[in-house]
């Protein structure tokens, strides 16, 4: 028998790992079968079963690779000095989240995301998981709101987890549209929050407002 | 035959959609069979096949009434005079979105909305209504922000579509938070989007700017 290299069995591992993330996308986690993922993926059961048990432990890796991916896309992002402003943050957070999976599958990806929200309703492990990724994110974009209000830039009255609550509600939001509509650009977004920023709202309990 | 009174017909409607919702926003349209809601809501095959010949047309009456609610919130929003500024707007529109359902289940209703946009990404039908709704919104909402623009509020420069988008981003993350985690609070919202909209960004291009 060939020897078979490790590059030859992570890149069949990533195969499947894409093809199957694509049904998932299209279906729902609950419709597709590992039937539909083998014709999606073109290789026989037995190719796919070296690799994966089965239906749940694809799952579990698809799931793992799209919150690592999230996590570190925050975690860069929250490390950049001077801090990002909320326009930058959220657009270098989503480009590259969008732009993580690699396979040029924006689309598929958005929607994998709305799939994983819904499979979370009824998945308690998933839900575990999901709740604390975010509260460490919510975490990461706390400090940064931290620094925009010791440089002040933003209100010290204000709780930084509900500035973070809120930027996070535009991410998971935008996604939710991209998945959903296929129609929306990041630079939109960007420019929308940006012009949000930017309003000029008189406040008595300010000092520095107009 | 003792004769059944239209608000007798009415009420037992209302009971089916509302135990039928409860069913969906646990597990989805596609796991959820029609025993399941005969279960959840205590009544015959018999006496619900008299108002819903399936779960399709259960589905659609739900979906419907979730879509009219929250398009009748938004027009209210926004006929509002003074126009409510974007954390107004915001905590407005979701505040009767989610009292809508009327029957104390804020959660249920947010966990529905996100089975909605699951089914949505394999529904033709559905993704067709859903878009046009999303369409008619974000055209109240730009009505709005052409008001904050000329009252000086907000920079012209800025597309009012743009920014309607990024509300919208807001509210489908809001409402995503709180099925996937139902700790937040709107509060925390419209303070998070105050301070964002408070915030003291130099910009150079804005003569009114600091």
């Amino acid at each position: 028998m060939a020897r078979v290299s490790q590059e030859h069995l992570d890149a069949r591992r990533r195969q499947i790992i894409v093809g199957a993330r694509r049904c998932f996308a299209r279906n729902g986690f609950h419709a597709t079968s590992m039937q539909d993922v083998l014709k999606e993926v073109g290789l026989s059961a037995g190719a796919v079963y070296r690799y994966f048990s089965g239906k749940e432990e694809l799952i579990e890796a698809i799931v793992q690779e799209a919150f690592e991916g999230i996590r570190d896309a925050f975690a860069e992002a929250a490390e950049l000095r001077p801090p990002l402003l909320p326009d930058e943050f959220l657009s270098h957070v989503l480009r590259r989240v969008l732009d993580g999976p690699g396979e040029g599958d924006e689309q598929a990806f958005a929607e994998l995301v709305l799939q994983v929200w819904a499979e979370t309703l009824r998945n308690g492990e998933l839900s575990a998981n999901l709740r604390a990724g975010v509260v460490g994110m919510r975490a990461l974009w706390s400090e940064v709101v931290r620094m925009y209000q010791a440089e002040g830039l933003m209100s010290r009255d204000v709780d930084p987890d509900h500035v973070a609550r809120t930027m996070m509600a535009m991410a998971m939001g935008f996604l939710a549209q991209q998945a959903l509509f296929g129609d929306v650009k990041l630079e939109q977004l960007e420019d929308g929050l940006r012009a949000i920023m930017r309003m000029e709202v008189p406040d008595p309990s300010l000092p520095g407002a107009s």
